[in-house]
Formats: structure tokens, sequence, C-alpha cells
């Protein structure tokens, strides 16, 4: 079938780029001796998981119980959540993965810390956890260096847990002298930090510039999105993942509709002028979106679509498309190669 | 099972509040002689929409095919899509639910009305479609009366499609003068105007000052959200929909982090400040969100919640929520009563 044949709004991957983009990031990390840890949630398919491990990654990261669980059930062995992972429900699941495959989460508090141990009291099990830092994102994380220290104290002499280095988010120029200064405090006390971890697909060809981090968490590089081309971190023949969309109205010479809305792409702006960018005219310019709707302003275009015209957009973020579609279809050349079930959608908790 | 033990995020309905609002605005219509089609956006459940049925609509509004096939196999019975349907695959979904349920579409155009009726030629069925009108939300629909007058005669004449009168959204003051010229241009030409379809939860309360409406579409006023509440059409305690989540971290004095994001609450912010209302703490505010992490300023708050304590928000805009969750909760003070799967949910095209 050709992907022509597909009715919209469909998610296309292109499977040349996809595999091109997991094969020039590794082989980047593997150049600097750093180990690749992918982020499914940019794409939350098992068959994508499976290849970026054959491609070399050590292992993957989640940021959901389900998604893991997911990823567990289609023969992925490392999985790291770095998320404080709370409360009985999620903890016994924790369990259950922790005996399925090598398993590590992240802690930003004592309190998290004594529930993840009282998890693993009496089972036989030892639960890696690394201390998340906030480098300067303003989300979770301990504040400073000695604050990462005391937490990583309480891990490593907390049962059933073990101290399994530091993590923080994004991977910006701004997250050396933290790190640095938290590793030296760490190892001046005898303690071995064995797993920096470091992410993000914008800051991605930057990872060997920080020499404190020894893996990397980034999700985006797979599909690319207009987030990441404004970051510089791909170009646009990078990019992967584009919603085919038909042109349902022409209210005015100006102005056009496609039948994406926020339901196909999100409300995602992250400080991007419009909602994405239409191939066929790069002029243009998605200026609002309701559910099922997408207006778009032609005027600064010389050619413009007629009703039942098909038009490909690269969404602003690709991470939230994924959640948004139950498929994905991946094409070679124009052709449909493979229907691929986004297994690990929805997985709120 | 007690609310309390419900791990989160999760999303819960109040059955009350529920039924209250289902009963509440079908009253204030059925008073005024006006036609109830809720759109079923908003919940994508169909044992909700069978409620609506039951309290007296008429039918019920999907925004696509795929949501109305799920409530066709629900047994509801009218269904009106308001949307531009185009292109082989969409038409011949069309025509098979056309056989199945009274059947109401929208077009705004030439091109979309030849391809309607080029679907129905030959099926011996007869579509009833409406002309969708822009009456100042500046989306779809014919910019002029005069062209509302020009597509409804091409609609009379197609073989296979019956005018079935106007539609516009939303139901704001400035439809009076169009709709009011469109309906008498279309009378003066013998042409009768069967129904006027307006809508919006925004203005649902003032759905009676508009004499020339026959219908109205809302969807959000079985839920109430913080918009719907800003609009001043709904009050707190009349809101249905909350999102359980928890405080995963409390990094510094100020600052929160609740384990629901944009995949929870979406991006939407619909001209508000902030991510949703936490109930527990109306002052604090949801400043950003990324995918599973709601970072909450506590600054305004005298008492601030610890980490693995549960709050609960109000939404800014309920109807993408229901598309991120694939069940949702329906509790009775405060016991679960029932698990509805989101049917609908996802149903892209």
């Amino acid at each position: 079938m050709r992907m022509d044949a597909l009715d919209t709004p469909v998610a296309v991957i292109d499977l040349d780029r996809l595999e091109r983009n997991i094969a020039r990031f590794q082989a980047y990390l593997s150049q600097h001796g750093i180990a690749n840890r992918p982020h499914i949630k940019t794409h939350k398919i098992p068959q994508i998981a499976r290849m970026q491990v054959a491609a070399g990654a050590v292992g993957i990261t989640c940021q959901k119980l389900g998604e893991a669980e997911v990823m567990a059930d289609a023969g992925i062995d490392d999985i790291f959540i770095p998320y404080n992972i709370i409360g009985a429900a999620k903890l016994e699941r924790l369990t259950a993965l922790a005996r399925r495959v090598r398993l590590s989460v992240a802690a930003d508090s004592a309190a998290v810390v004594a529930g993840l141990g009282n998890a693993m009291a009496g089972t036989g099990l030892e639960l890696t956890v690394l201390v998340e830092c906030d480098t300067g994102m303003g989300r979770c994380g301990v504040q400073t260096p000695a604050e990462a220290v005391e937490l990583a104290l309480l891990i490593a002499r907390t049962p059933g847990l073990r101290f399994g280095g530091l993590m923080t988010y994004p991977s910006s120029p701004e997250i050396g002298p933290f790190m640095h200064e938290a590793v030296r405090l760490l190892r001046d006390r005898g303690i071995a930090v064995e797993r920096v971890s470091g992410g993000g697909t914008a800051g991605m060809w930057h990872a060997h510039e920080h020499p404190e981090i020894t893996e990397y968490r980034a999700g985006m590089y797979i599909y690319g999105d207009r987030y990441t081309l404004r970051a510089g971190a791909m170009q646009l023949e990078e990019c992967a993942l584009t919603i085919i969309t038909t042109v349902v109205s022409r209210p005015t010479p100006d102005r056009g509709v496609i039948d994406g809305g926020s339901k196909t792409f999100s409300s995602d702006l992250l400080g991007l002028e419009g909602y994405g960018l239409i191939l066929e005219y790069p002029e243009a310019r998605i200026i609002s979106l309701s559910e099922e709707h997408g207006v778009v302003d032609f005027s600064r275009c010389t050619q413009r679509p007629a009703v039942g015209e098909r038009v490909s957009v690269i969404p602003n973020h690709c991470c939230v498309v994924s959640n948004l579609f139950d498929e994905m279809v991946g094409v070679r050349r124009g052709d449909v190669e493979v229907v691929w079930r986004v297994a690990a959608r929805g997985m709120v908790r």
C-alpha cells in the first residue's frame, strides 16, 4: 500500500530516517564512551525500543511504571525509571518488576527512599536508586550537591537499596559545577558514583562536553520535531515523524482548515510560533487548534491548497503525538511497511 | 472501594453531579423548546451518551466518524457530525453509518457537497446536510448569509442529499444577524429551515436568547472545568470531573511537583493562568507541565502538602482530558460505583 492511500489524519514514520537517527546517535555516544539509555516515552513502541537496544543501547528509560511493564513484557531487560515512585499500589508493581528486569529508579527525598526501602524489605531484592539533582530545570531534584550526598548516604544505608549514582535533566551547559561538586563530595567519602545520567535531545551532541556524564537519556532524537529543529539538534531531512492531514475547508482566500487539531498535535507550543510546520507550504502558519481542526493562515503563500488536498505536518513535539495515536504507520520510500501499535500509550500510572 | 484507595493520577467523575448537570441543562432547553443534541466529544463514553438521551436529548453530536461508529454500536440512533467529511475511505464509512442511524452532517463548500452526493448516489439513502456558517469564530463555515443560501440550494438539488438547516459554533451574541438573515433569505425562496443548530457550553444559558436556534450542542456542561467556571456557565460545586494526583516532590519550600502533567491535563490554557485548580490548595498555581510532572507554586499557601499527599485538580479543559484516559472512575459520595472505558477515545479518523 502506498502512504498516499492512508486516510487522514495519520501519523507516519519514515523507517529509513528512523534507522539512521538511531544509528547516528548511538555511534556518537559509543565514540565518546557514554552509555546510551534512550527514553521510550517518545515512541512508546516496543519494536522501536528493541531496535535501540540492538543498536547498542545499554537499556531504556521509562517515565511510568506502566510503560516499563509493557517494555518488560516485550523482552527489554534493563529499565531506568527516573521518577519518584510513591504509594502502596505502585511500590507493589515496582517490586514485581524488579524481579523481572534490571531495574533502577530515581529519588529526590528521604520520604521516597523510605518507601522504596519498605517495599524491598524482605524481598531479597536490591533496587538501584539514583539521586535526582535539580541542576537548573526547577522541577524535581535535590537542590545542592550537599543534599545529593546526604540522600546518597541514606540510600546506601537503607537495606534493600543500592546507591546507583546521580541523574539530572536536561544536560544543559549549567550542570557542570553541580555534578562535578556532588561527584567530588561523594568520592571524598569513599562512595563510588558508577552512573551519572544526563539527558535531553536538544543538547544531545554536547553530551561529551560533560566529563561527569556516563550515560545519556534522549528520546526525541529518533523522530525529531520542530522543537528539535529549533534547538539545532536535527535537520529537517532527518525528521522521521509527520502527520498527514487533509485540507477540509478553505472558507476565505487566506484561511484553510486541516483535519488535525489538538487531539492530533497536542497544544504544546514549547515557545514556538504556531502548532506545526506544513512541509508543502512552509510559509503557512497553523495559528490555532481546536480538538479536530487546525486553522492555517496561508496569506504568506503564493500557491494555496484546495479542499481535499493532503498536507504533511512536522509537529512541535513528537512525544506528545505518540500519546495521541493508537498506531504509527512505518513507511519506506512511500510504501507502507509496518503498522505499529503504540503499546505503551496512555500509561498514566 | 473508596476513591481514596485509587492509585494516581486518576480521573474521577462524581456521579451525583454528572446526573444533576445532565438533568439541569435538559430541563432548561426543554423549557424553551430547544432540542438538546449534546456533543459527546467531552466524555466519549457510550453509557453517558445513553444517560443524555434517556434524559431527553434528541440525539448526539460527534466530531469524528470513529466516535459516531462507537456510539452507533452502543445503540444511539440519531447522530450529527458537524464536520466536512472528505475522501473515499471516510465517505464509505459514512454511507455504512447512514444505513444504521439517522445521520446528519455539515458542509461548508461545494467540493464537500459533491463528495457527499457522489457517496450517496445509487445507495437509495438520503443524507441530511446542514450548512456550516462562520458567525465569527474564524474556523470553518461559509462567510455570508448569501453563501449559505447558495450552498443550501446546491444541497437541495443534489440527488441523495437533503438540506437539513444551518449550524454554527459557538452561539455567541454575535450570531443573530447572520443566522436571522440566512433564515430569511432561505424562506424567501420557499426553502424551509427545519434546524438551526447552535452550541457551546460557555453560552449555554443564553441559548433561548437566539430565536433562530432550534437545537443546541453543548459538551462540557456534563463535567465542567476551569474554562466553564471562568465563563460563568457553571459553579465549582457542579464540577463533576477531577483528576486526583499525588505530590511526588517538594524540592523547595515553595515548589511542589504532582504526578500529573500534559499527558494528564493536556497543555490547553484557553487563556487561563496555570494548568488547573487544586481544590485543597486553591491559592496554589500549577505553573508548568511536562508530560508526567506538574510544577506547582505553593508560595501563596499558608498550609503546604508533604510528599505523598493526594491533591484533586479541576482541569482547564475537560474534553481533552477524556482523550488522555482509557478509563474514567465514577464515584458516589466517595465510593467507586463504576469504571467506564472511554470507548470513543483516540478516534482520530
